[in-house]
């Protein structure tokens, strides 16, 4: 029996990379790229079978947590009680920092397993094994972390140069760490794949709170100092405090801050499939591609396209000619670039950010567990959104951030207001409901309702959609 | 003093090549490109400088008509009676024969300028220039077509070889016609352009009315058959026997079926500006370029983009370092191709025509004069639509097609319903209007309403918009 394992999974990421598909308020942790669920729950679930919900934790910022109620019921449902909050973004060394003493109040002795919100990984046996070693070692007062097989001769990831070469036959057991190498270029990189003694960083810690804040105390002084002053002050509670100091930290990565210098980092090889989901050219590594090695989703007539991302929803798209290309498609903005050019997206929000537009930030068009809801106007103080509820599904208003009233278009719907249920039927003429508690489709088809909000109503949090 | 000149405007033009601005309900010659105006309506103005509008006609479909009577209000105000309807579509041979019988009904020896609705001319002096000059050549007895000088090799365009060659110091005089030829290679169409004895084939002609039928006469004795029958049918008003009479026309062009026969043939060169606006890619020509050779409109976000055509809309189109590429944004439908592949969007017509899409046959949003209409919503027999009226405008919505319910959203309309005029004012509220006859925005900003149509009303002419 060692010491108690925690899980923290790092869900802070502002979501740029994915834009329009990702908004400042859908960052690219609460995507369902691949399927029903968000890459965040599929984390969740994927770390389940190792660790219990109640030991699993997610530090984020305020805004983030917003967002994971609304888009990650799973979080909302079971991990509502389990955020650990940032005041805001300062780097993965504050935050797993201030995530070691919050979990060094429940159990000082514990060991952290810590680990990124929106990454893909496939053979989870492998991901388990590679986990348990990593335990087994930081039990031993290592900082472990856990380095890829590279498969490619991959630019776009950091990798961990290992001490005197790996033996794959002696399977997945720790190694020394002779260094950390920043992204390389395509030359260096195909040279590290052939000498077989480096390994793809994955961001993915183990080690024990005592030995990591030791480190932290050692090589990042200042934060070690701060951090022991938020502690102070969440024993206290005083929030004004802990927001005021954490703001003054410096946003530094773990990898620099810590694991680069201390001489207690040890890696072990992970042998599953992993990608770090950087940018669209990532969903060529993860998603299904057709004959002509194109990924395609949504309502799509791709003629004569080949090697290309095209992702679509409703709206047609239609693509003639191109190649190597990236074309995503919302209900409010459209990105076309090619593939090589697919991280420059960026620039793109920046600009968006620079103009003061809403497109960085929120979407028209929501799709949601229960149905989907859509912007149809805002302004002038008036804002009014289509409201779809699937068959056989129910809406709480208020937990999604709808203020409005609402009128059935058309359909049977039961709705609670107060603790009184009735049942409501619109034949087509508008119905007005007014605000409800809870609005549930008894029927077998979708039913579409109007949200309307005026006057002062359309506040600011009204944009959380 | 000669004979009267009548001015006849082909527009049965399907509309696949600019798709997905134009569909099969709003065809090019309806679109709004470079302006206020639809193609068709400036070109009604360009000749009416020269025609009174009493002698202006139009040839068209009756579905384009209807399409004319919602986008064109120039037509819809003053040349509804001026409408020679094809039972459906025959290309220019029989079109222009038909125009012919009714046109002789008024006047039998009239003279008649057949031209495109939907090309692009500058530089009306010279227009009206060769115009005159046709005319004098078409009183002698000729059957006259106007030729553009050519300014580059242009492969898109058919040619007319003039006999003996231009002499362009002796100005716009007419020439005798060695022979027509089809679209040439680049390598021919570089020949004829130093050559300097070609001519662009306009479609623009000008004829006596008898000799035209004279010529139909002996180079198409079956179309002229069906038409002196179509002729006797017409002065009995047996709608029914021209409709069958004109389906079995076999579909040929004046030029193939006349023009390259007949030997009273003489073309008058034109020194205007002129484009047939064939393909997206025309737009280059005719509209302004920014400092990278793109030509932009809506709201775009450009990045290393170059000698590109942006044509978007409300929603955001956002391009990344693409190079002469053709994106074209709707409401409900995006194209995508390189610039070379522009003419084949029409398989994309043919392919949504073949899926039964309604992505080739309607728009989701209109732009009108008055303001603009949103499809928000389209199923089970409920049809929602978000309608916009600029300050100032009004909108008669069954001159629209509109046969729902109004709901005024927020503003002040005043309303005309059965001879009754009065005020209607909502504060974000949903008021219901009912159904109107006018809906008047006396406002200095836009009013928003919406369009409900409910069960059996949701007919299929209000695919219409």
């Amino acid at each position: 029996m060692g010491s108690e394992v925690y899980g923290v999974i790092m869900a802070g990421g502002a979501g740029t990379r994915f834009w329009p598909l990702s908004r400042e308020r859908l960052p690219k942790q609460l995507l369902r790229l691949s399927g029903e669920r968000t890459l965040l729950e599929e984390t969740i679930l994927r770390l389940r079978n190792l660790i219990p919900m109640e030991r699993l934790f997610i530090v984020t910022t305020p805004s983030c947590a917003r967002a994971m109620m609304i888009h990650a019921p799973l979080v909302r449902e079971h991990l509502r009680g389990n955020l650990i909050l940032e005041p805001c973004g300062r780097n993965t060394a504050p935050a797993l920092g201030l995530s070691a003493i919050h979990l060094k109040q429940k159990d000082p002795g514990a060991i952290m397993i810590a680990l990124p919100s929106d990454h893909m990984i496939r053979g989870s046996d492998h991901f388990f094994r590679a986990l348990e070693v990593g335990r087994e070692k930081a039990e031993e007062g290592y900082l472990v972390t856990i380095g890829i097989r590279p498969t490619r001769p991959e630019t776009g990831y950091g990798y961990i140069k290992v001490k005197g070469g790996i033996s794959p036959e002696r399977g997945v057991i720790p190694y020394r760490v002779e260094r950390f190498v920043e992204k390389p270029s395509l030359r260096r990189a195909k040279r590290f794949l052939s000498q077989g003694n480096y390994l793809w960083n994955s961001g993915i810690f183990i080690w024990k709170i005592p030995v990591f804040l030791k480190e932290l105390e050692r090589y990042m002084p200042d934060l070690y100092r701060a951090l022991t002053r938020i502690e102070e002050a969440l024993k206290e509670g005083d929030l004004p405090t802990i927001e005021r100091l954490y703001r003054e930290i410096e946003p530094i990565s773990v990898d620099y801050g810590v694991m680069e210098r201390s001489r207690k980092v040890m890696v072990v090889p992970g042998f599953f499939q992993w990608n770090d989901v950087g940018s669209w050219k990532a969903l060529e590594e993860i998603m299904e591609k057709d004959g002509m090695g194109n990924v395609v989703r949504g309502n799509v007539i791709a003629m004569d396209t080949k090697n290309s991302i095209i992702f679509g929803g409703e709206r047609l798209l239609a693509t003639i000619g191109i190649e190597d290309m990236v074309v995503v498609d919302t209900e409010d903005a459209t990105l076309i670039c090619p593939k090589d050019r697919a991280q420059d997206v960026r620039k793109v929000v920046e600009e968006l950010n620079r103009m003061g537009s809403e497109h960085s930030i929120i979407h028209w068009k929501m799709e949601r567990p229960w149905g989907s809801s859509t912007l149809l106007m805002k302004e002038e103080g008036l804002l009014l959104r289509r409201i779809t509820i699937k068959a056989g599904s129910s809406l709480k208003p208020k937990e999604e951030g709808m203020e409005g009233d609402f009128i059935l278009l058309r359909g049977r719907v039961r709705i609670s207001k107060g603790g009184n249920v009735c049942e409501k039927v619109s034949d087509g003429g508008l119905l007005s409901l007014g605000d409800i508690d809870e609005i549930e489709n008894p029927m077998g088809r979708p039913v579409h309702l109007l949200e309307v909000l005026s006057n002062s109503k359309v506040l600011e949090e009204a944009k959380i959609h």
